[in-house]
């Protein structure tokens, strides 16, 4: 609350703030809209968010480099009229490329170097731009390969549900640290769940974009070959719409550009979403593992649901995410994407990455890269888009969307993903069957989103997942709104909170 | 003319064409105007092509597998309601993958093994569908690879200017064809020039397209990264604009989309242009050529004419064209990608290729990316992306459009592009220079044009290439619609035409 714990307590404006309002329960436009009509000062919510983190990292270790003096002078600074101007926000340490600021990527290699990144990444400078304040860095598993916060470098995130278990990953810095309210929102990226995973395990709501959606310029091209899309994991559907509304756009030189939406996806989450073609299904095509039976419970119970709001529902998927000869072409990229990622990071420092700077599941993964010739990479990036084709027909034959588990699993306990001197990619083998669900649409590059739509009898969040045809983020947010309100998560706390 | 030469003359409706029309001097345009308003049948149309190829491929060695009876029939056939309903259309043999029709992309080894597609590619089904009539297959260098189109199965095409000189390529004998009167617009692909080179040569209006603007589907994802664009060579802008409506938009699954147009091609291009700020550039920024002087003449003309038409001129262009690194990072990505194209012919017959099957020029480029590993290939695409935006910024700093020579020399005599056997890759080297212009855009995915504005004094075409910011299609179009009107070349004739 923010009597007592916010420092100008009764400066100017924060007097119109009612007492006993819990500011961790604000999704960001409500503390945008606090800041904007001056009942609080960034300061002032920036000040509270700094709190919150120190009240609850210690049991969460979300953030992992904090940036509260320098958060706190920009807030009092220039915000500009950004929709999010003075609202706090969380970088996590892949991808937020931030000028001047650390940037290790989970590894020891950069953190060792104390690599500081030159310039910012078009994103997070459109970040800057809506104005919103970094308060600190949030972990990642190395080079975001695992789904799960637990690197070496850094050490586990835990979850706020339940601090034995996984936050998932690679965002899980992030989805901790606003599942127990720290910010309303932070950044994460998505290059094989790695959005939406976590937003299921802590119970938020993760949309991954569409490739190009948002540009990756100007520090990489079509790394990971357009795989990875970027935005944030949020508690509120209307964060993540405005927010993809204020740095959405190609950048310049992208190599994917996406189709431009209709209208604001702001607009769209309170638009009825008419009568949904839904599909859905309950274990993973590719046969590799089977659905906890909670989880499945509740994807049944939401495809009930889904009629109950007058969707079209049918047990129906693409055929094609049963090839088993995806996984062989992705397994091959995916050594060449990582091979390149170590060479990059040599290249950022200056000198070559070893097997001592690395864990040592990465260094394998990226040995095995070494061994692919460039020839036999694009035959496997042209398996992938021979998939990509055979899946997105499944939509363009009819469907609207495909409810799937976001994950097959309840949030795992701490410790499943360490490395074995036997078995050092240990942690690449215990994440794939939670990737199963979410993988596929990194391929595709469809969008997807996971919505907390249920718990476990133990009170774990489950996810839901929905992935739509290329480009369609419209219909994702229509629905995303109407499911909000439908059965609102708003309320749910999870035992550690940062809140009142 | 129409009288004599047509078979069936008299028939029904023929009586209402103009007796004098030299029907290879329309553009496909008003070919389908005439048919759809029942003036001439498509029949009596799809004929009177075939006659004119027959009556100039002898000297051209243009279209090198012709499909006359079949287009006959097809023409008597139901053609549906498309705009080219009727019109003759000739296809390229590289990448013009028609069902149950000969694909041999210039190479012995898919002529040897009989190679049949077993299916359209999505491009040609939009041009079937669009209501064209394939007469024929055009020639093209071995996997389009050079700029020229004198392959040794096939033998070379000749330039209707003057037959001792190369059509371009790799689209030559596409341009050949169209620019002897045979058919108003034949199938063109540009992975480096291969639509404006042969265009420039053949004194042609040749647009490649946007990255994405045209599906690759079904049977390609990204290969080439996206730097291969389709449409056609044409004489009329206004057959570029009308085919670019018909086939653009995504297809099922692609992994690149351009931006959709605001309203249709066949509109921007009677639309004013408005005052458009222009830099130019006269020798190639790489500094490895320079510009022939009737060509930097014709540049600078250019230039002028510009201005009297309204618009902003300037010596400028993006300085990234001099980066000496993108050249080496280009034949890196090169040798993977046609390495990877032998692999695939391959996988299409069942059979390995051998040093035997091809060229050696192309065998030498394939085993140079033999030698690539995938993570130096990708960071070959990285230094590509890189250089992109850098080029791009050009445009985004405020230029609307670069005008350069397509290309820096007079077509050249045939022969020049031999493999020896001490240079198999000579026809490589050869070609260089005449893809400095070009070949950038590719990379980029920028749209860009050749429009035949000059000759030189011996009569021989001059093309001047216009490049926009990417998905900018629509500001060539509005350039190309008031240049064909300032300085018309609908009625330029070279020594070798099929028409009256």
């Amino acid at each position: 609350m923010l009597t007592g714990w916010i420092p100008g307590a009764g400066s100017i404006g924060l007097g119109r703030v009612p007492r006993m309002t819990d500011l961790a329960s604000l999704d960001a436009t409500a503390q945008a809209e606090l800041i904007r009509t001056g009942e609080m000062s960034a300061t002032e919510a920036v000040q509270a968010a700094i709190d919150r983190c120190e009240a609850v990292n210690g049991e969460l270790n979300a953030v992992i480099i904090p940036r509260f003096e320098r958060a706190l002078t920009e807030a009092d600074g220039p915000l500009g009229d950004g929709p999010f101007a003075g609202v706090p926000f969380l970088l996590k340490d892949l991808d937020g490329t931030m000028a001047n600021e650390p940037l290790h990527a989970g590894t020891r290699f950069l953190k060792d170097h104390g690599y500081v990144a030159p310039q910012s990444s078009e994103l997070i400078s459109r970040f800057l731009d809506a104005g919103l304040v970094v308060i600190g860095r949030t972990n990642t598993p190395e080079l975001g390969l695992v789904t799960t916060a637990e690197p070496e470098t850094y050490g586990p995130s835990h979850n706020p549900w339940d601090t034995t278990r996984s936050t998932g990953g690679s965002s899980g810095g992030s989805a901790a640290a606003v599942a127990a309210g720290v910010v309303p929102m932070a950044h994460a990226g998505d290059g094989g769940g790695s959005i939406r995973i976590p937003a299921s395990e802590c119970g938020l709501f993760g949309l991954k974009p569409s490739r190009g959606r948002i540009t990756t310029g100007p520090e990489v091209g079509e790394a990971w070959a357009g795989l990875v899309a970027r935005l944030a994991v949020t508690r509120s559907v209307r964060d993540a719409a405005a927010l993809l509304d204020a740095v959405s756009g190609p950048g310049v030189g992208d190599p994917y550009w996406a189709p431009p939406p209709e209208r604001p996806y702001s607009e769209e989450i309170t638009s009825d979403p008419g009568s949904l073609r839904i599909g859905f299904v309950v274990d993973p095509p590719d046969g590799a593992s089977s659905t906890d039976p909670e989880v499945a419970d509740a994807v049944r119970a939401t495809a009930a649901l889904l009629e109950s709001l007058g969707h079209r529902v049918e047990e129906s998927f693409p055929e094609a995410l049963a090839d088993p000869s995806s996984l062989g072409h992705f397994l091959v990229a995916f050594g060449a994407w990582t091979a390149r990622e170590l060479d990059r990071l040599g290249e950022m420092v200056g000198t070559p990455v070893t097997a001592d700077d690395v864990e040592a599941g990465t260094w394998a993964v990226a040995e095995s890269g070494r061994s692919v010739s460039a020839a036999d990479y694009l035959a496997a990036l042209d398996g992938l888009h021979a998939l990509t084709r055979r899946v997105v027909s499944w939509w363009a034959g009819g469907f609207d969307l495909l409810l799937t588990p976001t994950i097959t699993e309840l949030p795992p306990t701490l410790g499943q993903f360490a490395a074995t001197p036997d078995n050092p990619m240990a942690a690449l083998f215990r994440s794939s069957p939670f990737a199963a669900f979410t993988a596929p649409f990194n391929t595709t590059g469809q969008p997807a989103m996971s919505v907390p739509l249920h718990q476990s009898s133990a009170g774990l969040p489950i996810g839901m997942q929905f992935v739509a045809a290329p480009g369609r983020e419209d219909v994702l947010f229509r629905l995303a709104g109407q499911l909000e309100s439908a059965v609102p998560w708003a309320d749910r706390r999870p035992p550690v909170w940062s809140g009142v």
